[in-house]
């Protein structure tokens, strides 16, 4: 499937500030890009950087006063996700690699290290692995309520798990911060989802199972083979859209995801 | 100066048990590592990796059931500290190499985004960088009082700063803490310390100035020229000197870290 | 001082709905009713209740589903505070009336057992008593910014401590927390405030100093001889104006504070 | 059933020290207290204070440095307990008297506020009333494990439901807060307890149904109809055993009760 991905973020910039911008397509597994195109304000000297997390693609700048505009557009092919495996188990902590090892550990938003005994009561009557993960998704579907303005920024897993409602960041956290309490590695995927309504920036969360992270979306609000993926990080602090660090204001953002037409000669 | 040090580590294991140790010496900038070695129950097929933060060092392997020790030598030649500059400028966001920008970001124990209007109004005044950095590490060793067991391992750098007690690992969290609320890029570093009394894995914290990490110690507990870091990370969840996944008990810990004689034709 | 006092508060009602009010005069020391008036929801059955801490005075009906509104007005003889003594030192646990001891202990938004190292630090070269109350008062008004939108609901006295910011009621729960972290007794009082902009209620911290009550309004937004005072707790969560139970939101609140004109006879 | 009750508390005082004990039986409905002894430390002058909560019964002194204790003894006639009702629905808001009001608010360690969303997934099919308060207790009782040394003083409601595990004020303390989550008035009460192993002071939480209050012990340790309630409050803020002012530490603490033979006048 073939999926046009445009978001646009404007500013108001009131003193010299610095941004940081992971708006870029990661080219993950599966994601082919066809074709991308950002476009930055006038004048200013980007670094186009790459954070080893993920890995990340960042775009980073020094704005001037006034009004900027930072708009992205990509062409993604999408290839269709695999069947899902019958069962997988949980890796042994002695296979993992040394990059994936950071993503057993508690994080800002994700305190895993409170929750091995509640994760046990409710999941370890299941095999480890993808039955586990997979009852999580389930489970956060099931007991946590979608609903715009539940949280804030400051929101962590364990207020979801208490407040029992949220947004996808929310969501995604308790799915990291339960697998991890069940010792597999898991992490905060941002995303570009396709029918997610409202459209918006989506984030769901990842478990390395089968030398791979595997998506997970508890939110149920968009087919995860429409999900192409920003970025991932321990969490949400590590994969916002954008930062700054000066005086400025967000004004608007807008993003778009639609299934675009297949090429003639992927039907010929 | 070169420095002799030693560590031994005990376990009691009572099922199949996968060990991670982060019990070597780094090799830090100034830290010339003479000879070391590592001794591993018999038996065990250990994978030596290093993960990228820091970078850290790990040692890692399956242990069955019974009692297993892990000890661990080495002799360093630790290069005088060079003379603290007279002031530094922080860096400016737009320059930071990116595999620094995560520590800016808060962490599980760091939560430094709760921080900043508290942070600018006892450090705001100072000049950014160096100045604010030692202002920070003065202001913990005058607030914060050095009491064993005033703190666990779930007591975070808010904590900390409320509780006003603490041990090396809270101190540093708080330094941590406080300077990426500052917006400076900071982490916590485990090593071995000369004269520590008595004798343990000492914990600091690290501020990134001058294209460079600079340790603070705001215990002042131990001179900073004869600490030796082992691993760095962005809070204690990322340092351990040993984590575990089984069932298994800590039985002993040793450290010592004593001055070496200097070899003959350094004297020549 | 005659001040003339006026509430109205207005619901949606869509279930049957229990409401308490806490929105008449408590008549304290020094506040004298001289006249006042309550008007509720037509052809509800209202319990006219006091509560004992305060004492506070509660109005409890059960609305039908529909608009309500509950209109108050009283006029008050306010007296001059007494001139402030010299010192007054803190009274000895020993001598505290019984119904003063719960103001000791922490409660649910003035978490004050987690303080007493940091209230030592800052106010215990103090003498006991009405210096430190003072003290604490002073160091709030000087650390703390007043910002509206930076607190919610569910904001401690430690959030603020952490944010230095927050809004009357979060001033009061910090200057509760500290006294009680001194062994002082101390209590949230809410009211009506002369010369308050924009007009609200209000949020004040009292101390038990000389066997009465002491107020202390570290916002500095109203003078302390224009406060009367509604009804005193443990916390905000003893002393809401309004509290219900059903499916009901406010929409609209209004409160006016004005001087009265002097009676003639009091001009005779 | 007659019980014999006996505690033994002593102290280490280091500087004149202000104590206050609540040790005393309260005289619950259904406890006649048919003989007690308290013996305090020579010399003191005690106050006997009733506190209006429970209500409770305080003993305080001031104690000069030296090794002091205070013993208690008390016979107790335990009525047996009336047999369950088949359901009791919960009281309407509207006919709560005063007293009861503030045990619907959250406390120190009963955040009920954050709860509401949580308890009515849980419990909201149920009826309201007697149904809800045993199906907290015995979803308590499966959910949270009992060990000793899972919790200290500053464990609140919040953490125990993370943590799944707890000792007796932590068990009380969580059915407390998910009770006044649902809307029931709720309180913990401290007691001496018949047959519990290892003996020592008893935390239950009670719910007002039926016009009175109901006792719950989650932790299921002891038998209902052997608990003789001491005290009463908002959370165990509100009911410790001692608390004390001043340079103290307690060396032994020593709990007794044991079934008495049975009146020669009762068997006839």
């Amino acid at each position: 499937m073939r999926l046009s991905i445009h978001s646009r973020l404007r500013y108001e910039v009131r003193s010299p500030t610095t941004f940081i911008f992971a708006v870029q397509v990661a080219g993950a597994p599966g994601d082919m890009i066809l074709a991308e195109e950002i476009s930055l304000p006038e004048g200013v000297a980007a670094d186009f950087l790459v954070e080893s997390q993920g890995p990340n693609r960042l775009v980073r700048f020094l704005a001037q006063p006034g009004l900027i505009e930072v708009a992205y557009r990509a062409e993604v092919d999408k290839q269709p996700l695999p069947a899902a495996p019958g069962n997988l188990p949980a890796m042994s902590i002695r296979d993992l690699p040394p990059a994936v090892l950071p993503y057993l550990l508690p994080s800002r938003y994700c305190q895993s290290d409170r929750l091995p005994d509640l994760a046990q009561r409710e999941f370890g009557h299941l095999p480890a692995g993808l039955a586990q993960a997979q009852a999580v998704s389930d489970w956060i579907a099931a007991e946590v309520a979608y609903r715009a303005g539940a949280s804030d920024g400051g929101t962590s897993a364990i207020d979801t798990l208490l407040d029992r409602a949220g947004v996808c960041r929310d969501f995604a956290h308790l799915g990291v911060a339960l697998c991890r309490a069940l010792d597999m590695p898991a992490r905060l995927a941002s995303g570009y989802a396709w029918k997610l309504q409202p459209p918006d920036f989506h984030a769901v969360f990842q478990v390395y199972l089968g030398d791979a992270w595997m998506t997970f979306d508890a939110t149920r609000l968009a087919p995860l083979d429409g999900f192409v993926q920003i970025a991932a990080g321990r969490d949400a602090a590590d994969v916002p859209f954008a930062s700054f660090f000066g005086d400025a204001m967000m004004l608007t953002m807008q993003v778009e995801v639609a299934q675009a037409p297949a090429l003639t000669h992927e039907a010929a």
